[in-house]
């Protein structure tokens, strides 16, 4: 099957044998050196000397978080959403009792540094800025550098960022952007299935955590920390996630940081070509056009849900839909992990090929 | 490796094939009919006619999903402990607010139905009774149907149970003996690697969660039951783990579930006799044993840490400590899941050779 969805991604095969391997004692020396191996490669690729901690949950998990370890109830938050995902980031908050004060901009498009500038002017307590780095319903990558600066220029709110489906693909260097909390998730640029997610943790989150008051057991951050320091978790692991997560960080060290993000460029830069070649329309603004996704317009005359259908049955390939007020209107072709050009290429035919099969009535 | 953990439990060569498994399309119609062959199992095992949740999490997240979904801050709770893991479903609920009313007996004890009698007379309003069916780190089991029936005829409280190292091994009919929320994980009785939980929701707790203003969001039962419905997961699933337990099901399946629990049974008391043949003094209620974890004091003059240490390295056996109090007093050895009598016969002889190199000093 050619799998091409925004994650999970395909699986390589050394991740697959290492998903396979025999149970372990997830207290004991084996479990607790592969854990430092697979925090120490973290580090270098959120490019971050501090804390990295680990959760055994979806990326959605890692995000809500994100959320209770820092904040309290009725604190501000400004929450920048460009799509799904910063709407979501935004529900969970409000869910958790934050003043959520929404900064929301068309989907396709990028989030507006000086349209943050001024929410930030109005809302001048604001506890937290939350952002999507890259916004996986849309194929848009914010301007995080940017959006960083304005944030810490105009306030003193912590820096929470949804990097799911960017971090390790798309430059993210936490330290010096001032990321207070970043999140990602297995099934994406890491290249094994769902069900960890990895957050960074900035000295000021550390210093948040220790007055928040929003309620919180599973995802303490300092349960988690204190387990991390003995070289064990806080509650029991997923401990064949572990193993292939090794194994991934194994293939991503040997081919080295700069290379997987121009691959990832090369091959986002690829797709949007090959799709428009072939008379696709691209659907987000091409400045903020995605390095792991790319959005492109159903064509006129043609059934979204059909294309889709065609494509599986007939054509052994899998890309995504569109999501709410999108769907049926794009489709997406994840480019992230585990994918080389030919799988781009013979994506994007079969979706050329599926086109006459998928006629709207 | 003999690892005896009182999970996570070795993983039968079907399972570790079907972790292996290439990736597919979480919301594709193959995710969706395995879905629903594993809820039909559950529901099976659990007894119940009602829903059963997947999350992907540990099994203390699955705890917290319960109690979040039920309850309200300031909610009176009755929390009913025998152990590390009925004080850790106590601390969630204090930690997310309810006003939490412990009810604690000596480690090694099952709790005293009279004692919950008289508590439910003195608690009036209590909104939820948490029990521990089976206490991991006591290994003793608690008489839940009685637990159970002075919980319904001296209040209204819902019932919410760990079943994490009891359920589908140790008799539990959720339906028949009134268990609101039943909560098993993935590494325990089901022969899979630690990072599903599986929960099971009444009626009665369907009506609680219309009115529970606890926060949530990840942990949603509601979003999780619709999700369910069109064949998919609210976030997305550790696939692997769904082919790993879809792959376990049918090996449970076709030993039958009165023979497996008569197989726990059998090995729990194979293990007990051999260790008391062996001259190890058992540490829980003989009357209330579990069937899937057998706790032996550590004998005078050993040191604990040090024979689990020469267990491992010179024997190849894993089994565990105590915890907390019980810290280098007790040792544990799981019997649940994949598992039979030689590997039990193995890990005791070693445990005997590995005397002598663990004298305290």
């Amino acid at each position: 099957m050619n799998l091409r969805l925004v994650g999970p991604t395909p699986l390589p095969p050394t991740v697959r044998d290492a998903l396979a391997r025999p149970m372990l004692n997830h207290r004991g020396p084996e479990f607790a050196a592969m854990q430092t191996r697979i925090v120490n490669s973290l580090q270098h690729y959120f490019q971050t000397a501090h804390d990295i901690l680990l959760f055994t949950c979806s990326g959605t998990g890692g995000l809500e978080a994100a959320l209770v370890n820092l904040l309290s109830p009725g604190d501000a938050v400004v929450a920048v959403s460009i799509g799904v995902f910063g709407d979501r980031f935004a529900d969970i908050a409000e869910a958790f009792g934050a003043q959520t004060h929404r900064l929301r901009f068309p989907w396709g498009s990028a989030a507006d540094p000086d349209a943050l500038r001024a929410k930030l002017a109005e809302i001048k307590n604001a506890r937290a800025v939350l952002i999507t780095h890259n916004e996986t319903s849309t194929a848009t990558t914010n301007p995080l550098q940017e959006l960083a600066r304005v944030a810490h220029e105009n306030s003193d709110a912590l820096l929470l960022v949804d990097a799911i489906s960017s971090m390790g693909a798309i430059h993210l260097p936490v330290d010096e952007w001032g990321v207070d909390v970043a999140v990602t998730g297995s099934q994406k640029v890491w290249m094994i299935p769902p069900g960890l997610a990895m957050v960074s943790v900035s000295p000021r989150a550390w210093d948040a955590y220790a007055h928040a008051r929003m309620p919180r057991y599973y995802w303490d951050f300092k349960k988690m920390r204190d387990a991390i320091a003995k070289g064990q978790t806080s509650f029991t692991p997923g401990v064949n996630l572990y193993f292939a997560l090794d194994a991934a960080l194994d293939l991503m060290n040997a081919e080295g940081f700069e290379n997987i993000r121009a691959r990832h460029a090369r091959l986002a830069q690829h797709t949007r070509d090959g799709a428009q070649t072939r008379g696709f329309e691209l659907f987000a603004d091409p400045q903020f056009a995605s390095n792991t996704v790319t959005a492109l317009r159903v064509p006129p005359g043609v059934n979204g849900k059909k294309w889709r259908q065609v494509l599986n049955q007939t054509f052994d390939t899998v890309i995504a839909g569109g999501q709410k007020e999108l769907t049926d209107k794009i489709v997406r072709i994840g480019h992230l992990g585990w994918v080389n050009e030919a799988e781009l290429d013979a994506c994007l035919d079969a979706m050329t090929a599926a086109l006459p099969y998928a006629q709207a009535n």
